[in-house]
């Protein structure tokens, strides 16, 4: 075990009765959260929610490792296309796992390929990115479960001329396509061209899907030791499919998140005091914020409901953010991710004349971030802000693994309490069709007619 | 003219009554933003607010330019030691105008320096970056006003005695440091030691900064063109300047955000629709966080105050966000940033037996970015919710700097609209006594005896 969650700061005795959580109020979700429970198990009986299941399938395990370790003999670059889901747990784990200099070291320095996740469809962005890559050394991971994802498709048409443009023929040697087992747009393509194609398993949504091909594939390529990953989810598993909220740690997450919502903190802050774990807060984001922000629940009510996940990084926004949480609306629960062991650390040296400065002398930078989260902590206490804490012994495969399990239980024991689907997200359907309409997809043009039509006829305001 | 704001669907008559504004709204605060102009510029005539000026002063950007330009000569590397205010414009215009790929070009085939802004205290990331760096090719910059910022002291020691190691008493010509013109820490430093030091002028706070060697230094050294930047700044000084509402953009977009504020609207979500403005969200989080999230008003009543700023970006958030942004709680207020021109293109190639992907031949990435925004803002608004435009022509140093000034003045204005003093941060003094006292630093003992008695006191709650 090596993520605890620590909710002292959540509590009333501490953070005062307006906003702080009472033991009573816990315990009063319990038998709501065994209702949860039940329920979740009986659907992943059925095989509904393979999710659960994913850290204890070794083949899938496997094949990513051969495949990734192949990439990695034969190229310099791996280029992922993907979006949301398709990118969020990759460039989190990376961040995490791999050296933050990675891409900056040379080939020799660095045993393993740089890692290049391009989630967007910015033509400067892009283009720059392809004009930087060398194709003849470069990997080519696409990802899309439907294959029908505009961004990526578009990203991979462009990325297949130029890759074809440098290699010819051989250009489906640099591509494996991470999609659908039988379904989708990528899979008969996967066939007919004769690309290799890694399976997302049936019924594993998008931002459910890190331990999955999805991330197992690109994080093997560049080097992240996968068995130690789901080691660590294999850990979590066991702890956060026990029934009890009490001995549960993604259900009682969820309950305290729940709590604070209820009690209008509808911001919901995850603060890692760790460059390494920035990004973790990135896919938590979207988990958080696509599963349990809904218009309708699930009795088919108008709800309008969901915390807002926002990202902060310790001590750096402390410089940013900081006053905000301090002092503004009380409308925020702070996560903060610490570690216990940083695994290196940086003595601070004697420095001439250092007057002022003389009591940092021969402390260390693990003592300052330290010490600066338990002071952050406490200040937020004394303003009667709640918060609570995810601590990590290290940064680590297994730690990582843990944290990513825990989330995503937790997430869908939220659903459960907020009573809202969190698998689905129907409120980006209607952009997605607007887009089509917009790009001529044919059988989209009352879409098109609808934009333009819009924008024709509202009075423009513009200074 | 670069910058234009796009209120169209701000308006109750594009999304409804319920969360839209009217035009009477908006005219009836034009007496209030007259008396908050007559004000600002009662203080700026008196001296008190110089960051109105600074785009006008070219001596102290033609120090920047030369010592930048020293600076780029001699090394390869520019390491910044900053948080908050001194690291924040820097990263947002670095990443706006100097190529995507920039540090991970050899020396040969870009002519600058790379940069490097260390904003944290985190052992693990902070010596792998030292480790990374050859001290014989790195300049630093030490950005402080007060000379006694923690995180900031703590790095220039590190840092210090690392270069120290490897160059011997040539270290203090490896160094520049940033900082008040007479008092702090620094100053008499650099007077002591030989070490060049650059000034930041008199009552710039450091979120308001950016435009003076804090930015400027940094900036030059790695291409930026600082005259393009304050023609840009300077054009934007005539527009946001002018006393009427009606026809200054910074006054209308504060008051915009204002009235979404009183709406319940309490979220202001930043979402660039390009890579190279991600990171002005950023920095802007911090100006609107700091300046406007406040406990007391300035007529010392309790408010618990502020907006709370959250970044996004197109299209990549659109799989992650904009589900919430669409269904859950009326509680934000999104405002684009979109690039008209994004200088380069890509088109879409044929692909074969694209089938379903067949209608993207033919277009471009720049069709597909620009219709996505397009659609999430009217299906935004389809769905009653609020959202602006500040619309580019191109990524230039012109629009940043018309941007920046832009956001500058339009957060003094809606300080005024909030009536709280945008340029203090009392909310953040706690934390840093705390952690004095936690860092043993003499006087503050009474700091240290109060967290630890707190942390020993509570009834500690883990699973």
């Amino acid at each position: 075990m090596t993520v605890r969650l620590d909710y002292t700061n959540m509590m009333a005795d501490v953070v005062g009765e307006e906003h702080g959580l009472r033991d009573v109020e816990i315990a009063g979700l319990a038998p709501t959260v065994a209702e949860i429970h039940a329920d979740l198990h009986a659907r992943r009986k059925q095989g509904m929610l393979p999710f659960f299941d994913l850290p204890f399938r070794e083949e899938m395990m496997a094949e990513c490792q051969q495949l990734g370790d192949e990439f990695a003999e034969r190229f310099d670059n791996l280029l992922v296309l993907g979006i949301g889901g398709s990118a969020l747990g990759t460039t989190a784990l990376f961040r995490a796992l791999v050296p933050l200099q990675h891409n900056l070291l040379t080939e020799k320095q660095r045993s393993r390929p740089r890692l290049f996740v391009a989630d967007n469809v910015d033509p400067a962005g892009f283009s720059e990115l392809l004009n930087f890559l060398d194709p003849n050394k470069t990997g080519v991971c696409v990802i899309s479960k439907s294959g029908t994802t505009v961004e990526t498709s578009c990203q991979f048409m462009v990325v297949q001329a130029w890759m074809r443009k440098a290699v010819g023929n051989d250009w489906r040697d640099h591509f494996v396509l991470v999609t659908d087992p039988a379904k989708g747009a990528l899979r008969p393509l996967a066939t007919r061209e004769s690309i290799r194609a890694l399976a997302i398993p049936d019924g594993v949504g998008g931002r459910f899907s890190v331990l999955t091909p999805v991330g197992l594939m690109p994080l093997a390529t560049v080097g992240v030791p996968l068995q130690r990953l789901m080691a660590g989810a294999r850990s979590m598993a066991e702890r956060a499919t026990r029934p009890e909220l009490e001995t549960n740690p993604a259900y009682l997450n969820a309950v305290l998140q729940f709590l604070a919502y209820q009690k209008g903190l509808h911001i919901s802050v995850m603060m890692p005091y760790s460059d390494r774990l920035r990004d973790v807060a990135d896919w938590y984001r979207q988990l958080w914020a696509e599963s349990l922000g809904k218009k309708f629940s699930i009795d088919g009510e108008t709800v309008h409901v969901g915390p807002t996940p926002v990202k902060a990084l310790g001590t750096t926004d402390q410089h940013s953010q900081v006053q905000l949480y301090m002092e503004g609306p009380h409308d925020k629960v702070v996560t903060f991710l610490t570690v216990d062991d940083f695994g290196e650390d940086v003595g601070i040296p004697p420095f001439p004349e250092a007057g002022d400065l003389d009591y940092l002398i021969g402390q260390s930078m693990a003592d300052l971030i330290k010490s600066e989260q338990r002071a952050t902590a406490l200040a937020l206490c004394k303003n009667g802000r709640p918060n609570c804490a995810l601590r990590l012994s290290t940064v680590s495969p297994e730690s990582l693994g843990e944290l990513i399990y825990l989330f995503e239980v937790q997430t869908l024991c939220a659903g459960g309490l907020f009573r809202v689907d969190p698998l689905d997200q129907p409120g980006v359907e209607e952009g997605k069709l607007l887009t089509y309409g917009l790009m001529k997809r044919p059988g989209f043009e009352e879409k098109r007619a609808e934009v333009e039509d819009w924008e024709g006829g509202v009075n423009l305001r513009q200074l």
